[in-house]
């Protein structure tokens, strides 16, 4: 199966599970994704304290349904956004009247269903189309909601692929959403088919850790869980909503010039004619918490459209026909190419600094001078030599040059092994470690 | 009376003294201004040598007519725009031919007087419309100045209001103008009315220090006084043409980013659409000598229209019908709304830096996640607690979010009541004196 | 004879001659070049090592053509472009369709001839006109390139200007091209007469050095030779088509905020509505070599229309019609502005810093206030004794101000004679040599 079409099966799967920030619907979808890596599941206890917060009662949920005379209006078993996430346990019969005041629709939408929580303030509630409430008469119902909320845990997963170094590259998707394709199941598709990838892929520079946590709460626990490891993180990346064909779009870290800031903008521009970078805000996803102040992590975002700007945004209209495979294929291919730059940019010196060299008798330039492809051709080469002083690495050249990192690192590769350029292990590669052999790049 | 009303009341009362650098003129507006306020004349003596200047001598001038067959047909009495400010006295009576040398009008604006002087090279003038020039026919006139240039000195003015902090804030507006309404009897009345107000509310941060001086000179003349004072002196407006419905209008200081520079660019951005913030020039008004290179005082000036740019400047037609009471007190608002920066910016520290601190269980966040207005509501919130990192000022903070200051202290105050912010003494407000107690902002 | 006569006279003086990279073509043009000049002709042996380079063998052409039942259809005695440069020797007969892979057009220019040359590749060939080639029949044609590939010499002219200081200002225009005006006789001419003028001149501050060496090979035969020298060039510039009409365009030295390039910013930008003003990029012309990393050098290159944009560009029709007396005349006019701030640049610092110095008792000051050109005469004025502290120079005043540096350094003058100004000799002028006489500027 391709690529795209791989990732999109896995979202088949993992669609129909009642995902909250606790619960066995995240469980459940660990053990989905785990198959085929070697994922390993953290359990948090109820009551733990993680950083400024308290781990909450464990939700889960069997049925739900609005009936009238024995018949469901609304049933949690077609789609599961009907009940508010973390509804607490309801079983009577109301007036419509008394019912509204629970329910949830998007009126200028009329048709979708949209998506609730209540985490924190317990109370209980309905998602529903306005249509269908628009069609329901007034008079009793009978109200169902079969949930418990009670002593448990929250679960998070992790992949680890091992590097040579231990520094780190971390990937986040957010694990708590239901039935929404877009937010986020295409996150942990695209992100698990990295891991696996990477994992059978020779030892890369970077040990990467994928983290598969609900939103907020599930990433403070994480840190809480792992502040003794958040300083071996190097670059991050929050992966969410990267199967629409919208965006690209990416949201700087904090620091706002970590390398990943500047290696995703790279990447962005070269992939699409006009991508979406963002300076740091601090809302949105778990990019929140890797970059609050008392860490400041180097991570972004990564979106294809930006999250609350489409209209099927956190509705029932985010499902499985709003992704499609050659979109989750191409956010794939440009998390790799960001990975690409931050596992393989060095720092090259020229070995013959005074005046150009002379690329002809090294077979590097088209000898005719009115060749119209040759400066083109010979454009790369160029500009790596003329910055080829020790103080830019082949990133900043890309940048200055306009030209993909791709083209210049294949430039960069044929002109060290023509004598002409030697790598700056002095100012050298953060992730080289002591001892181990330097990466075999060319 | 309205807060727009009193200042326009207290410009009509001053518009038809006859100011200039030096005189009676400027005594009788000081006296006027200094009616509710504890305003200190000062005197400095014709010869006095202040800085590179010499107070020149005193100019008074009791009438002054151009008359034809007994009747006056420009007359000083009805407008003493009419007289080119320090004309020596002349009594004599010449043919129009000879006049016209002496005659300024403005033909382009055939109906207004302009506004002339000639301070430092001895002439007599008259300013007049040139519909009335056009109306003169040829032949004898009597002309007369009635004035005295003598040894005398010049008069300027001052009102301190107290603070904790010997550190100033300098407001200053030229006093030198004779019947002109927007430049700067609305400049006297903004800063005297702010004048008032601080010295009935509580004790302010900083000292506050009210000049009143005749423009250039009496600038020099204050500047070569109180040599010893203006370390002292942290912050300074130039308020001058504060009463047209233009602009707003701030020229920077000569450093540029001083923070009134900071202040006064965030309040006027969130005062209107497009306000007109331009970047130090060494010409204008009395800014030009307290950013003078030996001085360089963070010293910006605020207008409403820039100056010159308007077809009323330095005219007749700037007169009581120009400005408005609206106008005059939407520019205090943005001047108090300045000081309220200055006075009041501090620099958070998070108490709980690492993750975002649990805002809900705080009260201070909407609880229902698919609450629309929730995101907008904590916006403050969010951004102090992420950028409370010590490095950076309620300013600053407000200045990233786009949000007005204002929001951004209350949302600041609400957090430190919280617990959940400190503020950063070392870094600390540069007002607070040893052993004196911290400002109580909460 | 005018400026503007004179230059474009000498171009057409050295159009007919066929000079390349080596050759009797390039000494030729020396030797008039140097007519009036003290220019003095190095030659650099054929096999000598030339930093990464190697200098070829000497080129030399007496004669060549196609012709057809005796008959010349294409005549290098007509046009020396109708060669390919470096061209090796062939007699030969050939049919029509063999000879064609030797031949070069410009299909979408038929009517004109283009340039080419193959220096490091041996080959042969002829640029003829597309228009030319269709009128061609088929079938035999004789086929001569009477050259000479042989040991021999480079060859490369300077001529120095000797100045107060050993620092240098370094000019440079290639030599190789043959008949073609704007690219480079253009540039030749007028660096020479830029020579001339020097030389006849008073003592500069800095000496001058015009090189005239063949693209890429000379210059770094230069720099090869010269290598003990260049720490002494503090500026330079690589003139090169600046006969046309086109532009004005300056490409920035590597460094991109040499003085040179601030010095040439500003003329430009003074001297046409919408200059060119490029960053550096590592092709074009010699400035390549110059900027390389080992030298990295604060040298530009000054143009016209930028090369290549211009449809004439290496064709037949970059002839002696295409430039123009005027246009030669503003190029050097441009370069000699660059000169006068390079050359007359320095720091004042007031003497007065403490408020303005009155400047009409010093009749620096139009009197009457009103007076509509006080303020626009005055300006130099201001701007220079606002920024008078030893912080700018007056390039940086005159950019701040957006005045020409002429009439800043004008206005400069008349301040320090008046006593408003000294001049910084701490930060100094980087050219006075210890135990000189500092210039007489004033």
């Amino acid at each position: 199966m391709s690529l795209g079409g791989d990732m999109h099966a896995l979202v088949r799967r993992l669609y129909p599970l009642c995902r909250s920030i606790t619960g066995n619907g995240v469980r459940d979808t660990l053990k989905i994704v785990g198959e085929h890596l070697d994922l390993h599941v953290y359990e948090v206890p109820t009551g733990a304290q993680v950083l400024d917060w308290t781990v909450p009662q464990e939700w889960n949920i069997r049925d739900a349904y609005i009936a009238r005379d024995g018949e469901r209006v609304v049933d949690f078993q077609k789609l599961n956004l009907h009940v508010v996430g973390y509804s607490v346990p309801v079983h009577r019969t109301m007036p419509l009247a008394e019912l509204r005041e629970h329910l949830h629709t998007l009126p200028n939408q009329p048709d979708l269903v949209p998506y609730r929580t209540s985490y924190y303030a317990p109370t209980w509630g309905f998602c529903l189309a306005q249509s269908t409430l628009d069609q329901m008469p007034d008079g009793d119902y009978e109200v169902v909601i079969d949930s418990t909320l009670a002593p448990g845990s929250l679960t998070y997963g992790e992949v680890v692929v091992p590097g040579r170094s231990e520094r780190e590259i971390l990937v986040s998707a957010h694990v708590c959403h239901p039935s929404l394709a877009d937010d986020n199941l295409s996150g942990i598709a695209v992100s698990a088919r990295l891991a696996a990838q990477l994992l059978t892929g020779d030892l890369p520079h970077h040990t990467f850790r994928f983290v598969y946590a609900p939103g907020t709460i599930g990433a403070i626990a994480w840190l809480a869980r792992n502040e003794h490891r958040v300083s071996h993180i190097q670059h991050g990346l929050v992966v969410a909503g990267v199967g629409d064909g919208g965006g690209p779009t990416y949201k700087k870290s904090r620091r706002g010039d970590a390398l990943i800031d500047r290696a995703m903008a790279h990447v962005l521009r070269h992939a699409a004619p006009s991508p979406t970078l963002l300076d740091f805000f601090p809302y949105g996803y778990d990019e929140r918490q890797f970059c609050s102040p008392g860490f400041d992590l180097g991570v972004g975002l990564f979106q294809r459209s930006r999250y609350g700007t489409f209209p099927e945004y956190h509705t029932s209209a985010d499902n499985l026909d709003f992704i499609r495979p050659e979109h989750l294929a191409s956010s794939y291919r440009m998390i790799a190419a960001m990975i690409d730059i931050v596992e393989n940019d060095w720092r090259p010196v020229s070995t013959s600094p005074k005046g150009e060299p002379q690329l002809g008798r090294r077979g590097l330039y088209s000898a005719l001078g009115g060749d119209k492809d040759g400066p083109a051709k010979s454009m790369a080469f160029l500009w790596i030599l003329n910055l080829a002083d020790g103080r830019h690495t082949l990133l900043d050249i890309a940048e200055r040059a306009q030209l993909p990192f791709g083209v210049v690192a294949e430039a960069a590769r044929l002109l060290r092994n023509s004598g002409l350029l030697v790598e700056d292990r002095a100012a050298g590669r953060p992730w080289v470690l002591e001892g181990l052999p330097a990466a075999n790049d060319s």
